[in-house]
């Protein structure tokens, strides 16, 4: 069965897997406090161009995104989100669990706007009972998003103008940055650092065993994180393991180079499937393409394929999500390929 | 400079990292529901000898504990510990933080005892405000200890048998498990699997990269137990790398070897510092030795050897903890003993 | 100035304060152990016909919304409400505070349905990630709701019968009961004690100074329940001011009697407004109506009379709240019909 | 029966009960937006001496506190008490349920010292792992304290300059304020707005049928802080009751008369028991005594009196509280005066 769901199936890119083994018999102190972890913090601030910045390592996106909206809010504030957004529907609760709503926003192709950002704050500034309601504090995206969409940079400024006016933070998830960098140029580190309060760039999904990398803005406006890391029991104790895999990705611009292929490899299915005649649910450029298929066709391919069910569109169309990892070997992508040309 | 403060100081066993490697390239569905993961899961059962029982897999210890334990309880409960427990001391409020407080009882050694607990019960019902008071419900174990010492059998049995009588569970934190089984050889995997209704079988101390295995007795007492991991944060994407460790360090007992052998140093450790006159904090057979030295001799030591700071016993003498872990390199061991032997 | 925003705008009824006055002088044991809290809990279990249910008393209500909710969800459970229900919107997230997600559906006029629950449940339990999704466990409703307007027993019917069929509790917020009572008599004490897992019989908004009772319709199903109401910080030490009050608005049906005023009141208003031409936002028939007025004339009413700001109809119209309640000055009732007559 | 096992063992005071029946009818906004609520806030400001404080009226004591702390802390921050300390013993977990541990330090006779703060926080900082270790952040005291002892100005000038000196918050709980103001007359409302972030006039045992004034030093500290008082449900809907009761209390100076005629009949029973020979737990000199009674003397009196138990002394020997409030009668106080001469 070739695997398609997702686009973290396999284990880690080759580049990465030989760093840990490089690394496995060093002795360094634990818990992210070594010469390694502090020169890939140096490598990541260098490439964001955000000499005052703060990097820290989570091993996964939720525990990034928990500990992070929990650091910035106080007890009675909320986190924008789009209603697709991975904290709102994926996450079990886990935002809620340290004791904040999400403040949900109908989206579009996974995407919300700077419009909506204004239209919520304003609504809860100018309601007389604003403090019987959650406060909006943050606003968080993801990039690429949950429908595998991108924010152009014009959205992306007029986000940060918005967020700027109101007062209130914003925090990229990017899970799947590399696919986002290699799709989107325009967006790139330096940017995303220059708008972002805080932004994850994403190991896990793009060619990591695991490991996201946390960047904050401004390292004074988030004082003693890493207490904040240990609480929710996201403090690895070999710490290095993180810094190691997403120094070797980051590397000359290995992350990007991946997300290039992978992106290109689903943009060919993407486009085989379109020959045929197939619809799609969202408009991507990067690795997740969301084809709206007929049963029929669906099950055919579902011999050899698994891929993610989204949606029923109607009794006889379903809508999948097809991923291409950075680690997706070539020869699945070729039979996928075939085997839309055969339906 | 050998780093001797903590057993997670370097890479993974060789073991480990080829069955990482091995299994690299395998496609699995992630989040822990793939083939490895459930072979695994029935590995331990069978070492366990618990076909009932439930397992799952963390990436850390604060992770393991607090997902635990707030499953485990109702908000108005509190779990006991000793007052140096990892939870109470050492996860930066961690349970807390989940809304639980930790109910810290005094210790000798890193111990608590059946009495203690019976006791600590008893005042609470027994007192006609106990409504007022955080309700005990669980009993929170290390083993090995804080301070590497061990429970026997007969306290463990005396323990277990005031947890029946006052319906509290049991959960021991076996972070440094494989130590205290080679140490310990009665305190086995069924023994604690039938005593426990929860334990953890530690790898990030133990030769794994990262990866605790929790085992949960029933699984019918333990419902969902995969919302309270992901919830927390706690749900590896690619699930699998974490029963590939732990496969490849409880195959064969590997795993107890592994305990047997920096048992074996750390306890030549501590010989050649008795010999040279020098007392312990506590008295230790597993992988954690704490020796009280001269001010002088522990700094003409830590030119050449890290280790970590205990308590300063008085204005001349400092207790430290030296760690040997399955990883820690021969010739470290050699120079230190010959350092000590030099003093 | 004539003050109609809401129903909360006054001390007590006579009655209550009489009652409070009363008892003043007498001795009682605190924290609601007393003897009249222990005669009232009996008169609620014999007006509800449920001799095996529990009764508590809180200061308010979302108090005891989050303290029965908080109670009766495990941390990945979340509770199902009215997009519109307080819970979501004016508590300042007091919900998830205590860690649990509002699953908030879309609603007419304040009101869910029995369909809308059930298709809530089949999209999470159908859902093969669900495990990443909060789980429903509980229903919210209002009744009367936040528009005034009040579930027929039909409605009630289905939505018990689809809570029962997905195993979901069921939880109605009756700060608002004197007046639903009054008007929609077939949903009854012994009714609501039929179907509910929980429910408020309020006491702020119907004639106390403040209070609401809970009542939990199995007292087995909520253990140790009087733990979560301290730990939440609401077990109030003279806690028979409480039972106080309410026994005096419940005896001798005086509780309904004083709501079927306040309606009659508020409908008199209603068709005042109506006569006028005016719209109403809902249809409601209980002590609150939201009057669709034209600007002008409402800027006319409010040089003597406030009312609550609803929501921007056009640029011409504005919706508000006009509330009657039991407490309200006749003379302030008439004055109202008055100045409508007169615009 | 007379009840001496409390200070809420009746309703109101007349003064205060007065007040409520004069302002029964009044028509005002909701939630403590009305003008007696203002013009009390500025009755306390002025008390205190303190144009810049903010003051905010909660229903009961726990609630205050969770509220505040909840409020001063970042979520990894824990607050110093006495290990007697309410927060630390009678309050199940309420702090904690907010996730925040509370730091408990060994008292001598409730009290904790200015040395044992540095030293905790000392401690703190000085542990290279404190990063994994709760931040102390606040300091909680009681004045009284639960063992019914005070602070002197000289100790509270060295907690404060300790505070200072650490960059903690000091918070003290008065739930019994009146009674300290009375023994402690240097410790008076200017001196406490002056060292305390924080400190709470409390009202429930003071007199007021409920209600505590929680005196904020420096608004701008505190922002938005009715966010926080609704989150958890302590926003009281007729908000102006907790007003004219505090109002009532402290207008004239009737509060601290209150507390000396109450203080003075309690050191009257401890007079009459010390001439009887029996010792006393704590050194008392406000409302509490905690004298150490021999079984058979206590079973004598308990035919008609009840206390609170404090604790078995030893096989002979109980210690119990009595408490003298401000509405306790006279007449109890005489038959327990009578029946201890009888002894």
């Amino acid at each position: 069965m070739n695997l398609f769901q997702s686009d973290y199936q396999e284990g880690a890119d080759e580049k990465v897997l030989k760093a840990l083994l490089d690394t496995n018999g060093l002795q360094t102190p634990g818990y992210g406090v070594d010469t390694i972890t502090e020169e890939t913090k140096a490598l990541i601030r260098t490439l964001c161009e955000a000499p005052e910045a703060d990097v820290h390592f989570f091993v996964g996106g939720t525990q990034a995104n928990l500990t992070v909206i929990a650091a910035a809010l106080r007890p009675f504030e909320g986190v924008i989100s789009s209603d697709l957004g991975h904290i709102n529907t994926h996450e079990t609760g886990a935002v809620e669990a340290t004791g904040h709503k999400v403040l949900a926003l109908p989206s579009g192709q996974g995407k919300i706007t700077a419009e909506q950002i204004q239209a919520a704050y304003d609504a809860h500034v100018n309601d007389v009972t604003h403090e019987h309601i959650v406060r909006p504090a943050m606003v968080y995206l993801s990039h690429p998003t949950e429908l595998g969409t991108l924010y152009t940079r014009t959205e992306l400024d007029a986000i940060y103008a918005a967020t700027q006016a109101c007062g209130l933070k914003l925090f990229v998830d990017g899970a799947r940055l590399a696919y986002g960098l290699a799709a989107e140029p325009d967006v790139d580190l330096p940017y995303l650092a220059g708008i972002c309060d805080a932004f994850t760039i994403g190991g896990t999904k793009c060619g990591a065993l695991f490991g996201e990398a946390v960047v904050l803005k401004n390292a004074a406006d988030w004082p003693h994180f890493r207490y904040h890391i240990k609480q929710r029991g996201a403090l690895l104790a070999k710490g290095r393991l993180l810094a190691v895999q997403l120094r070797a990705l980051l590397e000359d611009d290995h992350y990007t180079s991946l997300g290039r292929m992978a992106n290109h490899k689903a943009q060919e299915i993407k486009q085989a499937l379109l020959k045929k005649g197939y619809s799609m649910l969202a408009d991507t450029k990067a690795n997740q393409i969301f084809p709206v298929l007929p049963n029929i066709a669906l099950k055919t391919l579902e011999t050899d394929f698994t891929f993610a069910f989204w949606e029923a569109v109607d009794s006889a169309h379903t809508a999948v999500r097809i991923c291409v990892g950075v680690t997706t070997p070539d020869e699945n992508i070729e039979a996928l390929l075939h085997a839309v040309e055969a339906l």
